[in-house]
């Protein structure tokens, strides 16, 4: 029997399958140092490592009919009837079927990114819009609390640069606290589709970043990258466990003293 | 002299400049249809309207070296330099020239979009990514608080058609409050460049949207055209009043009781 001052293990710490998607148009930038450096802690680990790099891949960003070759050209385009229809069929673009089995193959997803108008860049935007399809992620199908979907259990990180200070992103920060201004992404993305959020990695001053300097955000990201499978995820409530009422609003008694807007959705 | 008990008249009233950017790949659309509308109640009204479709005019989302036609083919990429000097030099890619005329033309922007994954489509980001240039919209030489930069001013309406029903975007709403949602456009794309931002207008379950339901959602749309310029935008805090301090945060003694997160940056 383990004494309970007995070390503890990381809960896993075999290898896995990480699945990079990195966002800049310039193979120098940070975004891209940052993403390479990625790709060599992980495989160091011991974890398989994919990347879709979105501008070399010159990912098409607008959501349209070319999503669905068999869409009748004169039909009424309807999104997610479209997206179900094909994903159902198996009849989506060889490009967003391609990326799908990415993310069912991957046990982990990093979104790497440089922070443009305070969310990712159109080109990411436009791949999870293609490639997160009604039916795959969510829908009807993969009823809430979706985490039975494709993406149900998988973690998800989002790594930022961002030009500005970190204290902008602070409490009282101008641009608002970074994890407020990414819920769309960490709760309307990865919590909404079932996966498990971690906090967000940020390379803040990304704009002068100097060599040096460069070091120092490696080293803070490395270890973030060292705890992807073993760091407690960002504790959104439960969709399944009674949190939310019938008209998908947190029952009363539940909201915390002091809480109020997106706060109230963390246990 | 005027007796206080007189009615009062809404501040301006005169024929103004609207341009609207909209966004849906299917021309007969629930997005598509308010587009229409609006522009037809706006003309009605005695405004100026233009339109700018994304979908319609094939816009590249994706920012890069197509933005800035005499980048050298062998230089690095870097995105912000990269549009100052453009910007500055009048260099920039044709149709984001266009665009940004069209914007200093108008009073007002109206984007008009389905929100998708919390967000805009990646067109309509990538219009926000590529049109808004560093030296046009934001940037050293057009300093904060940018209300001296190109879009000073002008008021700035989302208009969104969501699936969900109105109860999951309120304040205990499992999406969060639609505001705080909005929050990196209404703050940091509308604010930030220094416009005035209004509330949003948001029209729910537009996944069902009946024929009959679409008359309710054009009757309370109209009635926000008809205040585009009269309305009070949202009491965003001001950047040169001293709200903020040099280390970009809000002021400690401004924090309201009560108040958390992003509802601070409102007075």
């Amino acid at each position: 029997m383990t004494s309970p001052a007995a070390p503890q293990q990381p809960s896993d710490e075999r290898p896995r399958r990480v699945l990079i998607v990195t966002a800049h148009p310039e193979p120098r930038s940070l975004t891209a140092a940052l993403a390479d450096f990625a790709v060599e802690r992980l495989r160091s680990a011991g974890h398989q490592v994919r990347v879709s790099d979105l501008y070399a891949m010159k990912w098409q960003a607008a959501l349209g009919t070319d999503d669905f070759p068999e869409h009748p050209a004169d039909a009424r385009l309807e999104v997610l009837a479209a997206q179900g229809e094909a994903t159902r069929a198996g009849r989506l673009a060889a490009e967003l079927a391609a990326e799908q089995e990415k993310l069912r193959w991957a046990d982990a997803v990093v979104f790497q990114f440089p922070l443009w108008w305070f969310s990712v860049p159109a080109i990411l935007k436009g791949w999870i819009d293609r490639v997160l399809t009604f039916e795959f992620a969510h829908g009807p199908a993969v009823p809430p609390p979706y985490s039975e979907g494709a993406l149900g259990g998988k973690r998800g990180l989002l790594a930022v640069s961002a030009g500005a200070r970190e204290s902008a992103f602070s409490d009282r920060g101008v641009h608002g606290p970074l994890a407020d201004l990414l819920f769309p992404l960490q709760h309307g993305v990865f919590w909404f589709t079932g996966m498990a959020a971690l906090e967000p990695f940020a390379a803040y001053g990304a704009a002068g970043l100097p060599e040096e300097g460069f070091e120092a955000v490696a080293e803070a990201y490395g270890r973030r990258l060292d705890g992807l499978f073993t760091e407690p995820p960002v504790p959104f409530r439960r969709l399944d466990g009674g949190d939310y009422g019938r008209d998908m609003r947190l029952r009363e008694e539940l909201e915390r003293p002091g809480a109020s807007g997106l706060e109230l959705h963390t246990r």
